[in-house]
């Protein structure tokens, strides 16, 4: 009794610890909450992560400890008597102490150790992550299950993590439903690339016996969007955001076989400039708060990583996307002096170097595109009768070095003209209920999809998108 | 710029609003905002939504509307001559007027209309949604388009959204990173039952050739814990939230192909302690929240889905969950003079009928049961040396009705325990990736995962499965 409330004195002296829970001392911190701590008189608190480096210097021992839950490290001193045996980089420890004000430059607090044990060695010779090298993002691939502990994939991950529920927060807060979409899927015709198909490993098959656990051919998605169009015809706003899949044989650093969509559909939505608004709402609320909680982690990618992204960014963030119709652009692309791979022509899909071009002709600012060809696009996307099948509406964000981050359309709410596309199509069957949809209560409505990895190299610079995601999938390769 | 200005003014006067956005008047407003106004003095808004009801009294017209944002509709009233045509239940509508308060009992607020526009027709004979009819879960479950459209599933998928927060801000206020563990895996023999298989839908395979996209066999994910474990390696206290698979073909209320599973690691835990203070911990602090944000919607199932189950629920929330060990509940099993399906034994699983018992038998409050049988549980479970390969440090929580909700285990980190077991499976060149993360800078670590359908299962009463997932994947059904 007497010992708890001593602990919530001394805590109080820590006066802005970030939580209000008390404990017996002493106090269990993350790192993050010891380095924020503004007045640190003395509290006895413990910690736990990895060593980052250790030395001795004048008769005192310094150690860097980090435990992922900040790029920063907490900087202890320590009596060298108290050094313990195999303290060595990389290896676990626990340290107690007080936190105490340091008299060191680039830093508010450190652990003044009263104890240090380690709880896990590290054999630093076999440990492929060596103590003071910036190991290269290629490298790091090779260690799908160490490369976590590296400065750059701790900062690209917090970020991940951080962005994540950042995205959560802004639909949240605009007033979306979130919707788990379905993973596996019977849809397989949309036209968005190759898919994966599902059936269980141990499925015994006859000869010529088609085998299906679902009784029909399953699918892993590639877009949620059909989905929440069914949700948005009951909760008006809606959101997902989950894996999508694609069986492409591509191997460039903008592909995955497996990767993240945020989708949003909203009904009683009469024009693309809707869409447009809440696309450039989106990425500069959740690019804010991503920036504003992981400043240190963006630090590393805009001055290690990407150097000259931050002003890049920061022109993105503070100016107002561009708009332009697909016309235009084809026009703007057919003036220009550049030596194509690919003539630009309407009725031509933009390839990556048009997207590039396009960019960069309106000043580095991302720019939206806008009624694209209708033969260019899905089934689902609304005619806009400016002539016999001529665009529909649809809208791409184009983003530096990036290129398409966003796509977006007005979907096709009248039931004559989704009849008459579906069975020229020959898919009235397949899509009756996506039909019947429009025939009860329903509305003009649309919506987007963002790939969430293109976004964190947009704002983070990253080339390659391989490292930012936990655990990619891409041809030839499926580790761990 | 005059017109903005009055809008502003306007809309202060409505000073409950819950957001500050200005905007032209009339405002558009989400009908839960219009129903939180506290003083609704009059102020110009617009609502759109479908028509749950319309009827004529003493020449008024009673309109209730309802946008899927709350489970509570808005009443209108408006003169009969604004009646458009074609204005049914089921329509969607848009309707502009002053948000007053309402003289009728049982609301605050009601919008006295001043335009109302049919903007989609419903025909109220062929749609399978019907006027003033509950249908029952296993109707709606045949109308997998429509469903979301009724009160009871509206609340249900609210409550999911709700609770998909929850969980996320859960884990973020507690310093966990959240992490997407990947949904293809070349990890098969977790020994977790069936899993599917991932190929290319198009893949072009020759006799006898072995076609992988991935170069090895590629299943869908059963669980993210492992990759988990990798994290929490580097972050100290990651978590997951996805979709996990099983293809087992069980047709039972408690089963899905795919489901959601919320995951969760801890690195420097030493007790099994501190992983059921997390999962309870979790478990109410995430039901508090959703009940709070959602009352209406609990209400609904709480009274007319299952009744008695509010007190059911407030009794799992007041108490301490209960802890017996596996050799404890089997020995009350043995005592009980219950006739059994599956005889209880030591070293056996326990049986639905045996985790319904022992919940009885603690008054129906959860009950964690710990230390499995070493030879019941996977590999990556920590022996707890009290005799040769006796118990493991194993802990499931069960509550009533549902069973199992949470599994979870301290993991073995100890090398040579895990590489002697490894070998004996003759898994130790598959898992030697798992075996080195316990060879640099390890610790004690543990964690658990949770269905998340049982979850919504047993805070809401829902009998079966299919009916808190928005589109239920089962053997022999892939619906849309």
């Amino acid at each position: 009794m007497f010992g708890a409330r001593c602990a919530r004195l001394l805590l109080r002296r820590c006066s802005s610890l970030p939580s209000t829970k008390t404990s017996v001392a002493p106090r269990q911190l993350q790192i993050r909450e010891a380095l924020e701590v503004q007045d640190p008189t003395g509290c006895d608190v413990k910690i736990q992560g990895w060593v980052r480096s250790v030395r001795s210097q004048k008769g005192i021992l310094f150690l860097h400890v980090n435990d992922g839950s900040s790029l920063e490290h907490l900087q202890v001193v320590a009596d060298p008597c108290l050094e313990p045996r195999m303290l060595t980089f990389g290896s676990s420890v626990e340290v107690q102490g007080k936190l105490v004000k340091s008299l060191h430059k680039g830093q508010r607090v450190e652990l003044a150790a009263e104890n240090i044990r380690v709880v896990g060695p590290c054999d630093v010779l076999a440990f492929p992550l060596k103590y003071k090298v910036h190991h290269s993002l290629e490298y790091l691939r090779e260690l799908p299950h160490f490369r976590c502990r590296s400065n750059v994939l701790g900062a690209l991950l917090r970020v991940r993590s951080e962005a994540t529920s950042a995205i959560h927060s802004y639909f949240k807060e605009n007033g979306y439903t979130h919707i788990h979409t379905p993973i596996i899927t019977s849809n397989d015709c949309e036209g968005a690339g190759e898919v994966f198909k599902v059936e269980p490993a141990n499925g015994e098959r006859k000869p010529g016996e088609e085998h299906n656990f679902f009784n029909i051919p399953a699918f892993l998605t590639v877009s949620g969007q059909l989905h929440l169009e069914v949700m948005s015809g009951a909760f008006t706003k809606v959101f997902t955001f989950g894996p999508t899949f694609r069986a492409d044989n591509s191997q460039t650093r903008r592909h995955l076989a497996e990767f993240y969509m945020v989708e949003a559909e909203v009904f009683f939505v009469d024009t693309l400039q809707d869409i447009m608004q809440v696309i450039e709402d989106l990425f500069k609320t959740v690019t804010d708060r991503v920036l504003a909680k992981c400043p240190q982690d963006a630090v590393l990618f805009h001055k290690r990583i990407a150097p000259g992204h931050e002003a890049k960014l920061e022109k993105m963030l503070k100016n107002r996307f561009l708009i332009m119709s697909y016309t235009e652009a084809i026009e703007i692309l057919e003036r220009s002096h550049q030596e194509f791979t690919y003539k630009p022509a309407w009725g031509q899909d933009l390839q990556s170097e048009h997207e590039k071009y396009l960019v960069r002709h309106c000043g580095d600012v991302p720019v939206f595109v806008y009624n694209y060809p209708y033969d260019l696009k899905p089934f689902y996307m609304r005619d806009n009768e400016d002539g016999p099948r001529r665009t529909v509406a649809a809208v791409d964000l184009l983003v530096p070095e990036v290129g398409e981050l966003f796509g977006g359309s007005l979907r096709e709410d009248r039931v004559d003209f989704l009849q008459s596309r579906l069975q020229r199509l020959k898919l009235e069957d397949t899509y009756q209920w996506y039909v019947e949809l429009r025939q009860f209560g329903s509305a003009p409505h649309g919506g987007f999809g963002m790939g969430f990895e293109r976004y964190l190299q947009c704002i983070l610079g990253v080339q390659n998108i391989k490292d930012v995601i936990p655990f990619p999938r891409f041809p030839h390769s499926c580790v761990l």
